[in-house]
């Protein structure tokens, strides 16, 4: 036995104890969306066409997740992707319209719509995916910084086929699902399956977290979430169990849904705004982390309020050491990145409580 | 005194008395934005101009609000209206644009806006307003089914004057909110207060019942919300409290909200379809009415899912006397008037369990 084995350079991440529910010595934050529009050296390298080209050229896409790594001095860096990449690369027919959002010209409607969503292969589908993670886990984890994989969740993925869009009140979703349940489990079957191999190919390349993003799941009433939603989350979530890696999942208007989404296996349950944290601990448990949950449209406010909002969210965790900080949903690109670097110092500079034991 | 004194004709009203946690006889059950865009015998009259001018015309608002009533059945009217009418009444200057929604050329941005909102005066501003309103209680009152008066809540109105249309962020309302405290409930107060003489000339022109919409409070944080909004909605229904007829609240993704809004002085909370009823009467209490909340976006579907999904609501009430059927939030135009029609024949097929007293 060595005397000195290779230390885990990502061993004393604030970010992986925080999402494991033990003690670290500063609060951990990250914000979701935190590459992207909102930066100024993000437009400056972005180029025109879609996301889709920038997340498909590995220099680009490493460097764009690494921009506000750099500027904000953020815990953790999560790859800049988009919840479609898999269903794009494997030529079902969608593509992300600039001011739009992903947009399939013709959408998932029937039976015979099955065959277009064929089994991914990260591979072959998704190389640069796996290249961007490998650049960046052999740039971060040196200085302590864990890369979180990114998957969109089944029914998130599938509103967007679906619907053929963006929608307001998934109605095409939701009447699939009602009136061809069997059609819409075999479609959210094989999109769990793509999200697993997915996630797993990501971690193998070494990202030591992931974000399940199920953005929209908080359309669903608790009883449709549960009987149409969670199986297939609980799916991915198993598949990628023993890998080893905390596995948080996020949607907004969630707050009903909270309990199951930690039922569904999460280790750490992102929160929207609308849901004090305190509140959600009641429901998620003790037992699981928290991610979230400031009021991203209150950033742009004068700092006193911000502060004050940063510091109400900080409260609302009462100590507990499961703790992510984060906004309650993404960056928008008008937010100020000035004020988000100050959130930063702000949240680092508090008193994480981490060595409190969870509560019983 | 007479043997036989003028009997209200709505004494019977399944509706009043479910807003009151009063025992009836069958479920009461109306729809959001029933009269509108999903009836063909809308289409036909509305015209092509703003919603506004089929507002400001009685002959039109009259109609299109008696229309849902004579094809469904339902168990009361709601005033064909818009939250913006009394601002635009006044001259701030807001227009509806089609398939956009409220929008304001300048937008309300600092304390030299304040002029832009002067006092209502509902005889002079809207007597249209009051014309509709007293036709459609003549036409209705004998018929047993109560008018519901409509305003819009100054926090949902302050975000269109302050964004200067939709949003999906809130940013500058958020913003201004935080930013000048002051200014914010100065601009509250001035709404308040044309929600209020709104209110009470439509009470005073026979309407039984009123519903502040408050759509978009959902969008706060529990403690904006208390700090922000909830003191302006307690003056609105303090202030029409005497009045006695029963008041509304609603809004969507108010789940974390609901208890503050019943505290506010609501008699009857609306609940989105996210919140199972069984748990928003865990937060609003026994002893206020609930209304809502199927999932508008399920209407579509075939009939069993609906009709499971209709029966789903019913026992997820568990009988209390105080429940309004309606949906989760407003029709919208794709869904079909012969679903909806069927459920109120379903809903009103069903033992409403009113005879239960209210649990303590």
């Amino acid at each position: 036995m060595s005397d000195s084995p290779p230390t885990d350079p990502l061993a004393g991440s604030p970010f992986l104890a925080a999402c494991r529910c033990e003690p670290h010595d500063r609060i951990p934050v990250w914000f979701m969306r935190q590459a992207g529009r909102s930066l100024p050296e993000y437009l400056a390298i972005r180029g025109t066409g879609s996301i889709l080209e920038a997340v498909g050229d590995p220099d680009r896409a490493t460097e764009i997740t690494l921009q506000p790594v750099r500027r904000y001095g953020v815990d953790a860096a999560i790859l800049y992707s988009d919840i479609v990449v898999p269903v794009h690369a494997i030529g079902f027919g969608v593509e992300i319209k600039p001011g739009v959002g992903p947009v399939a010209e013709n959408p998932f409607r029937s039976a015979a719509d099955l065959e277009r969503i064929r089994p991914l292969e990260p591979d072959v589908d998704t190389p640069y995916v796996l290249e961007t993670v490998r650049r960046l886990v052999a740039e971060l984890n040196p200085h302590g910084v864990p890369v979180i994989g990114f998957a969109g969740a089944p029914f998130t993925v599938a509103s967007y086929l679906v619907e053929g869009g963006p929608s307001r009140d998934w109605l095409k979703t939701k009447s699939l699902m009602h009136g061809d349940p069997d059609l819409w489990h075999q479609l959210m079957g094989r999109l769990a399956d793509m999200a697993i191999v997915s996630l797993e190919s990501q971690i193998e390349a070494g990202a030591r977290s992931i974000q399940l993003f199920d953005s929209w799941a908080g359309a669903l009433t608790v009883s449709d979430y549960r009987q149409f939603v969670m199986p297939h989350s609980v799916a991915i979530f198993d598949a990628v169990a023993d890998l080893g890696v905390p596995r948080i999942h996020f949607g907004v208007t969630t707050g009903e849904l909270l309990s199951s989404m930690g039922e569904a296996g999460a280790d750490v349950v992102g929160v929207d705004w609308r849901t004090p944290l305190s509140i959600a601990r009641q429901r998620v448990g003790t037992d699981k982390a928290l991610q979230g949950n400031l009021d991203p449209a209150i950033v742009n406010a004068p700092w006193p309020a911000v502060e004050a909002a940063v510091r109400a969210v900080v409260a609302e965790n009462a100590g507990h050491p499961g703790h992510v900080f984060n906004l309650g949903h993404g960056v928008m690109p008008s937010l100020d990145p000035d004020a988000l670097k100050r959130i930063v110092e702000l949240v680092h500079s508090l008193d994480p409580g981490g060595s409190t034991p969870p509560r019983p």
